[in-house]
């Protein structure tokens, strides 16, 4: 019995190696590097799946998704009717964590202008509101966002969170669209981790920026979500009219974002390549083995992925 | 009854201001601005006050400190035998907290990588070890240590301490000289917190970060004690050679650091102008108020220092 294997990534041998570690004695098969039987697969871990690629393994039983979005698989139009099960890691959480706190005190503590003053050699300090004086506001409020919150409010900001549904929270949570606009007027630091869906594609645009509350250092926007929640060229304006005081993007409409892309120079504006939390292969190997485990066991399978919300 | 105030900064009205408010009906008069009558001061709240100033106060009964270091107040071979209050203030502590989180994953997550590479418009990423694996050795653990102790533990760090005597603490904590050597053997990222003594005096030199442990992401050094802890010859050569892989400093030896120092330039080096933790006026006032209602009711004032320990 084999498990194929989809990383997105040019070389696939640390996912391979790490994969056959935590599945001892399964067979797994990288595609379009190795040949395998299509009959034989019953397990596919997938990031961003060529289309097509699973409609022809007759015997699929799980699809394991190696990140945190699952758009890329689910935009297949042909996707065979067994469960995705989405990834759940604490390493990816924390890693989540740390970068999103990061890029809130960044914006927060002026990294970049005094970084520019360095350069210049220049001695001089601005005002700064206390932590407890910032609201940061979390889009999309699940594991990364809880854990994130957590770190927020050891640091003192005011933390709150905007949710599809409303649903127990450790912060105060709005919900659904009614609670958008309120959730966005209360908010200094918009850090965004929502699921890429038809309601949220391009929800990070010119309008909500206008909507966030312009006191104290916002309004500012963290991006650690999908590129595809984000207008671009809204943003570049944004950032060049003052409309955003600064932003720190890990995502883009197209990645690698394109060399000659404007973003680049923007002002106010932190980019990293899609580097925030990146899946660790021993550790998703190791939740994809207990999850292959519970289902051979007769379990269900957890965190399967609700197809008709889109995450 | 007048308070006198000095403050080390040229413009003294928002701090003449905020003392007023705090204490209604006391006069507030600032050094080397205002006429006042020696024998009517009872109070002095100083920050690096002029050497001689305070000895001249035959009434003086408490010397405030207007932040946390005391080495400078202390640096004065006439002062009078009344108590020093040291500054312990909500405020500070959780700023301190801020910059010093701030500047851990500053050099975690690369953060002067990512900005180079944005500028050459380059997409990359660098593999990272998560926060379980990197462990951050807070040296000095006070009121400022432990609280940046706890946010580091929320986002996943390996926190320990070092202390010079044993006491308390909610982390593992060496001390004294024998626990020096094991605490900088388990140390990534060395952040200093120290009071400025005899004994820490130049302590950051290049026989310390020889020390440090030398795996993963270190060693790093973070210093938003005093500049009169850092060796700085040292570190511009350790940061050159690599002994040293990256470094925040907020605070120099001379300050504000002149122009022509070489550190301005020093490769991997995140300097900002001892912004690390401002006392803010307000919040220092009351603090000040507080003890005043204390000492004038009988009961002891807080937070005195200790003369002989230095801080």
């Amino acid at each position: 019995m084999t498990i194929l294997l989809t990383t997105g990534y040019h070389d696939a041998s640390a996912w391979r190696a790490a994969l056959a570690d935590a599945l001892p004695g399964r067979e797994v098969a990288v595609y379009g590097v190795d040949r395998y039987d299509p009959a034989a697969i019953r397990y596919a871990c997938t990031w961003h799946p060529p289309k097509g690629m699973l409609k022809v393994l007759p015997n699929l039983e799980v699809i394991f998704n190696l990140g945190a979005g699952v758009d890329g698989v689910l935009s297949d139009p042909e996707l065979p009717d067994v469960p995705i099960v989405r990834l759940v890691d604490d390493d990816l959480t924390e890693r989540m964590g740390e970068w999103v706190t990061l890029q809130v005190l960044n914006h927060h503590r002026g990294t970049l202008t005094y970084l520019a003053r360095q350069k210049r050699r220049e001695w001089k300090e601005d005002d700064q509101p206390a932590a407890r004086d910032v609201s940061v506001g979390l889009m999309g409020y699940g594991t990364l966002a809880a854990h994130a919150a957590r770190i927020l409010k050891a640091i003192g900001y005011r933390v709150h969170g905007w949710s599809r549904s409303d649903k127990p929270a450790d912060v105060p949570l709005f919900a659904g669209e009614a609670g958008l606009g309120p959730f966005l007027a209360a908010t200094d630091v918009l850090v965004a981790l929502l699921p890429l869906t038809a309601d949220t594609r391009g929800i990070l645009n010119a309008r909500l920026f206008a909507s966030m509350r312009r006191e104290g250092i916002g309004p500012v926007l963290i991006n650690a979500g999908r590129g595809g929640l984000q207008n671009e060229r809204d943003i570049l304006e944004a950032l060049r009219s003052g409309a955003l005081r600064g932003a720190s993007l890990d995502v883009f409409n197209t990645e690698p974002l394109p060399p000659d892309a404007s973003l680049w120079a923007a002002p106010n504006l932190i980019i990293t390549p899609h580097c925030a939390a990146v899946s660790e292969p021993g550790a998703v190997s190791r939740y994809v083995a207990g999850q292959i485990a519970r289902h051979e066991r007769g379990d269900p399978v957890e965190n399967v992925v609700d197809r008709s919300r889109g995450y």
